[in-house]
């Protein structure tokens, strides 16, 4: 019998990814999806690509109405809302994959001051698991409770942590900088995202003050409970999807190639995902694109002991959407990469 | 037991969408990739997309020395090797799909004064079926020499062979304005494709003299045996993917628009690749992306008892490497859609 | 002593351009201007290009409050308002071109149908001139009140005017195919012009039903009293700024290249704005981007005896901000192109 | 009489904005443009938005015989050309503006080490004073030979050259993103230069070895004399042009907003061409498109004690033509922004 899936925020462009991918999953059936602007509207009259493939009717963004027929709901809502929806009873009830940024930082206050809302839920910030799949495998299969990690994050991490890890890196002197395309503003409407203000222009944005910023900070401090504090800056970039993270990191000694790439092997030879480059070769978003893969590559510069790592991620697969079914595989005892083998689509 | 299938021409954009198609497909095995630019490379260190899936070697372009390994052959080569290439007996051991235009043109004099090569293989020419799947599909079936549609014609003819087919339309009076995405154009460096030349910008090419001119007058003229004339326009975007043809025709009487959806539900309504779009719904090049779709919606201008049609195509799928894999269904009697029905993705 | 310009509506994009142009005007100064949204802010915090350039507050849309400090206005508002805010005392005090479409159709029966708006003012739609600067030079001189024509009929009628002029088209059979970049949606927030809903796709729009279809018969029937229709198709391209419009006429006889270059000649050779192209050289929007520039092209497609014209312009200024300009130089007896021979950028 | 300039190397894209800019100079006649690969064709015919404006002919690249009829000559050829082709005789008949590398390193062990090419000109390179504008104003002044700063470096260096002059930064810990749209890398062809390649996409290239590092590396250690080391990555992005400079570095105390905005203030405040951005605004791209300014704005991390500045410039305007106009400007005694107050176009 097959997982009953529901998608509740299913009309945003990382619900979409979630219905697209969920839909091909060979254990899954979408029960429910929900949305708050088109409730009672067929989802292919939203998402025209879903024509003669999905003809469902959007409910009602009402939890309560759809818990008893799921075992999993994917929460693709705004910030802030989650934390008050979510009891212990609902977990009870289903397995839940939250992908806002409500159960992500174990911290309330450090929550409420990035996000500049009041925390209620106490209880479940305590249960719930960071679902960096890579790194959380063990304790993402046992939980009830995801806080799917957020795109940047999701990056950046998979490129940091093994040197963190190895203690490798001065600690105070990691710099993040990272381009994003600019599906991962969603599909709301924003001046910052109308088609003639951001083709052909670049920009940072929330520069020193980006949400993503105590996320990285507090899985980087857990890895060997050592406080690390980082500088990340974000930008938009002229594309549709694909995030590209250059970090920097000073190497405590006079490391080379071959010891770096140890390092990364150790960690993630195994991984399915995580695709490491050659010498000299480094990712670019378009490798990745359509796909849960994360490409990372690296250069030393041996004029500075600096390390340059470079990672690039789908932002909408495994910086969202596919990473959460990767994570809903764990729960359910899955093949990992099941329904998430596509080859990155390229040109496109 | 798989079908053995080989790739020549495998490094370019069609070839890598064979590829990647064909490594979905349950019934299929890729026993052999050749380049002429790229013999003896491996086939992830050309298209990085493929790291850590396909790590075969390309060989050269020799056709016997794969021939006798294979069930069927996919030929992405440029115009005017083919129909030296092959022969009878070639076809005694292998089933071809040709991607080039050598065999599209039923008249060899067509051929070389559109494409300016001359052509010496006419029993193979005879043999060749023109592969429109949804049009010629018996033909195809007892095939084992498939001329594979153009991009443009593709989208073109299935937008206007119903209407053709009925009769309907006055037949000295067809115009097709199409436009389509730069992956069209090749991998091949080009002034034309230089991302600076022809990002930002759009033009009409080969005005008047565009080799798909032909290929879509035959086939509408063959569907009646009526000669018919076309002026077909194409235009470069600044986009990767997508096809949009636009195709102006005349009325012979005044069609309302349940007319016209009740000629199109005649042909299409059971065709799983044809979308009919609803009133006032018309194709966007988006909806189709990443998918073998072809999408379709028309308005009747009653003004002038004119019909504007539209349809929508993936370039390198539906009008390139899906169709190809679709008449490959079709020639080993499998499910038509078979590997091929991948949701179109959004935003990519 | 220097034109005082205003500007009422100059924070959309083609109040942009105006006060853009105008700056680099050497006979304007610019004294005010106007924006609903933005009363009271500096204008450079609404368009940062005019950092340490323009640093005006825009005032609030009043046209009373404006008129006497102006010798004239521009006004760039959204249709039904000018023809409500205008009087014959207005005319009295300061010139009027209106970037709108109030004033361009002369039939208000036919500006009610397809505008689906009330218009009260017959008398000022009497006196208002249709602004098409090259065909319209001499009443524009003299008149008090422009209709500057919307971007779509800007382009197509360059390219039709002279063919129409000289009947050498069949009257009954032109299809005018044309294509924009997003810019000419304006700023105002639209899911359609969100950033990851255009990029990287195509489609028609208003199929069979765009205002701009009206605007182009009624001067191309003017123009020899002989009452045409023509099918307009307008399309959305993923790019910033451009319009590309392809016209399709019957021939009613068989011209050759010559014959139809001697036309184009004959009524633009010393156009200053006008670039007629050589022999098998088509416009491409990128040609004339950031100037006034109409580039035409053609082509006779002699298996039909039909004609493909082709016709480019930057929609921002010769379909808007620039063509306003130029008949402003009119309506004050300077020299044409004054302020408006920027060579076109490139790449850009 | 107006200055008679030469251009060689004018059909590359900073060529070709050479041109541009040059037209619209009040004290500059064009006399001789040269090309090695489209010698003896009409300019126009190389670049279509020439059409009616330039029609010279290009001659080939031959320096001795275009000399004699110049003041000054800008030379937009291939790194490794000029150093062997000027001599103290050249300068002695005109002025010189190399917008290659080849006199920016004052080393030549430096240059043969990054460039891999030998250079043999030391008395020349001597003689050569690095042109940027803001910073060696007196120099250029009085100079026959400039050595156009690299697009990246005039960035980073505006943005930094007040901190390190100021000596707040800690000296070994500055980094440096910067971000590029593709006409920075030519009109030449190359697979990462075709638009499929690059179009939807990001990269960083060169990393840890790109050739502007010690360009940076020499002007930030020269104002102070004391040796800076940087780490440059530069990012390639879907877009024809503009460039944005990420830079961080570690104060050596914990200033404050205002600290920092009157160190900029007390280098910028009077100059044209920069533009500070007020506090939480950033540069974009977009803002300084077509124009000579460069934008800076910054930030201060204060949980980190670093600066995040970030600057913006056109990259073939401000990062090459235009900045080699406004050397010009100085060298002849001529207001420093002549030709070159362009308002930044947008959108575009």
């Amino acid at each position: 019998m097959k997982i009953k899936a529901g998608i509740m925020g299913a009309t945003g462009y990382v619900g979409s990814e979630l219905v697209r991918i969920l839909y091909h999953h060979p254990e899954v059936e979408i029960n429910v999806l929900t949305s708050k602007h088109h409730s009672n509207q067929r989802y292919n009259s939203i998402y025209t690509n879903f024509s003669k493939i999905c003809e469902m009717k959007c409910d009602e963004n009402d939890l309560d109405s759809v818990i008893n027929q799921l075992d999993i709901i994917f929460l693709s809502l705004p910030h802030g809302i989650t934390s008050n929806l979510l009891t212990e009873k609902t977990l009870k009830n289903v397995k839940i994959i939250d992908l806002s940024a409500d159960f992500r930082l174990k911290s309330m206050e450090e929550y409420e001051e990035w996000y500049d809302i009041k925390h209620n839920n106490i209880n479940l910030l305590n249960r719930a698991v960071y679902g960096l799949s890579e790194w959380k495998r063990e304790k993402i299969c046992s939980s009830r409770l995801i806080a799917n990690p957020g795109c940047y994050p999701t990056c950046a991490l998979l490129c940091l942590l093994p040197l963190i890890k190895e203690e490798i890196l001065e600690e105070d002197y990691i710099i993040i900088d990272a381009k994003s395309g600019v599906s991962g503003a969603g599909r709301s409407l924003n001046l910052g995202t109308h088609f003639s203000e951001c083709n052909e222009s670049t920009k940072a944005y929330n520069v020193a003050s980006h949400r993503h910023t105590p996320e990285i900070e507090q899985q980087l401090s857990e890895i060997n409970r050592k406080k690390i504090s980082v500088t990340f800056t974000a930008h938009l970039l002229p594309m549709n999807r694909g995030i590209l993270c250059t970090s920097y990191g000073n190497l405590k000694k006079a490391y080379n190639y071959d010891d770096i790439k140890k390092i990364y092997e150790k960690y993630y030879h195994d991984e399915f995902f995580i695709r490491l480059m050659g010498k000299n070769i480094f990712p670019e978003t378009k490798w990745v694109k359509g796909s849960n893969y994360c490409d990372i590559g690296f250069s030393i510069d041996t004029r500075t002991d600096r390390i340059i790592v470079i990672g690039a991620i789908d932002n909408l697969i495994k910086g969202a959407a596919g990473q959460a079914v990767q994570n809903m595989n764990l729960m359910f005892n899955l093949e990992e990469n099941m329904g998430l083998n596509s080859i990155p689509m390229f040109p496109v």
